[in-house]
């Protein structure tokens, strides 16, 4: 598996997304930025905005490479010259309060003549937790995963706990989903393999939700409580997501780095749901360790 | 001067500014959450929601103690058993987009029978910036700094500069004002007259720019800039600032941290003001070095 083809099948995983998203949304269009880093490498970043169902919807390709900077090691661990990375990359704010957001992000990393690595994960942070939607999104992931190894989604499930979760709110970010990182060493075709069932499970399992919720009626106290809960991941993305840190450290384009962040987003100072609220049980419901399948 | 006596007079000014800031909306009102800290000491939070002008108004006094942990000496650059810190801090965000978001601190650090500093500071964060009133406010500010060093607005000026600035947009946060950190050796008395003359220095010169900017008229495009610029604030803080990773790393109290959070905030993939707009004339101005006074 050379580097080159594994870029090709991400660029096209990329697109294959791009179509499914957009024939479920009916309405958006995905935008395409093409964009060079002057220090070797560039990207493809898809938003859509303002979509019937889809707020604002980033699916983003980058394939990277050059110079690893000390930055970069020490942030790392790394003790490096030159760095590949090419990757797929998305987030999705929907309008309606009871379609969840989500994120998937498929990735291969290359130190040339070192070492190399496979990472990714997809994760769901719906605004309320619907048991019967969260059963069958991990449903979705385990499937997946069993095909290659019955160790990877408990592993990765409990990965994504651990990774997917905000200490000063004692709160997991969502529902969680798999989460792995530095996936090497065992065949490498059989590591891409997976790692591109998972960005294919990602557009049907999400658009079942999408069409399961978008029609759901909605008021300005589901509005507010969503606005609460984007800032929560705001604030995962800016403060723990390594992602993000990488790509801000690595000088990556920010634009492409923060079509995570959401579209709106408010804080109220200590905002606390009334007791047996659905806003209260979906709190509830964000701690690790949960078993939905 | 004893570290006591320093949070009295902290607390007083915590008060004072309260009561400054009330008078001045007319219809909000501060609530207080006292609150104590497990590993020692506390504070007095109070925040105003919905004022008539102020939407956002958080006004934090501390005063807090305790074993240093070593991921706290760390981040620091500390060698300490236990620490002291007491301090104000303040940030406004207020419903107008012509009334800038401000910002202001003072705070008390020691390491007891090692070593003591105070730091402190206030930066203001126009959405639009007017070059008057920036004149008046680094004015107020060179003013304050005048009665004790003439050399501190020009070192303070320029590490606002330096400190308020956001590296992945290559701006500035607003248009700065004054930051100073770890000032000792010098009198004591002297530099805690000095924090508290900085202290003073706040109400009558925000509630001037606030009297003279609220009423003004404003529609749908300048509350989509102020929900821009706002964003902006919160990736500095949540990326940068070094009080909130301190308040975090520590295990401060969320909500009081993050009350420096503003009500809502916008994010729109690749926005780009007009060329001759009012909103690219203040990205103009988002940079260092510019001498207002």
């Amino acid at each position: 598996m050379k580097k080159e083809d594994i870029a090709i099948a991400f660029k096209k995983l990329q697109e294959d997304i791009c179509y499914a998203l957009q024939e479920e949304d009916g309405n958006g269009q995905f935008i395409s930025d093409i964009w060079q880093r002057p220090e070797g490498g560039g990207g493809d970043t898809r938003v859509m905005q303002n979509g019937n169902t889809l707020e604002k919807a980033g699916v983003n390709f980058s394939a990277v490479h050059g110079p690893v900077s000390k930055k970069m090691n020490d942030a790392f661990g790394l003790d490096a010259d030159e760095f590949y990375a090419t990757g797929v990359s998305i987030v999705i704010h929907p309008y309606n309060p009871f379609v969840p957001i989500v994120h998937m992000n498929i990735r291969y990393f290359e130190l040339p003549g070192k070492t190399w690595w496979f990472g990714g994960g997809i994760d769901l942070t719906p605004i309320y937790i619907d048991e019967k939607e969260a059963k069958f999104f991990h449903g979705q992931l385990k499937n997946t995963c069993d095909v290659f190894d019955k160790n990877h989604y408990p592993e990765f499930k409990k990965w994504a706990d651990d990774y997917f979760f905000i200490p000063h709110r004692n709160e997991t970010r969502g529902i969680g989903g798999i989460f792995f990182d530095r996936l090497m060493g065992k065949d490498k075709k059989e590591l891409f393999d997976f790692v591109c069932a998972v960005g294919r499970t990602f557009a049907p399992t999400y658009c079942h939700i999408v069409r399961d919720k978008k029609n759901t009626t909605y008021d300005k106290s589901h509005k507010k409580w969503q606005g609460i809960r984007r800032s929560r991941y705001v604030e995962f993305n800016l403060l723990y997501d390594k992602g993000t840190k990488f790509g801000l450290d690595t000088d990556g384009r920010t634009e492409s780095i923060l079509m995570s962040m959401p579209p709106l987003a408010e804080w109220h100072y200590n905002y606390t749901p009334a007791i047996g609220s659905e806003e209260e049980k979906t709190l509830q419901f964000l701690k690790k360790g949960k078993a939905w399948v």
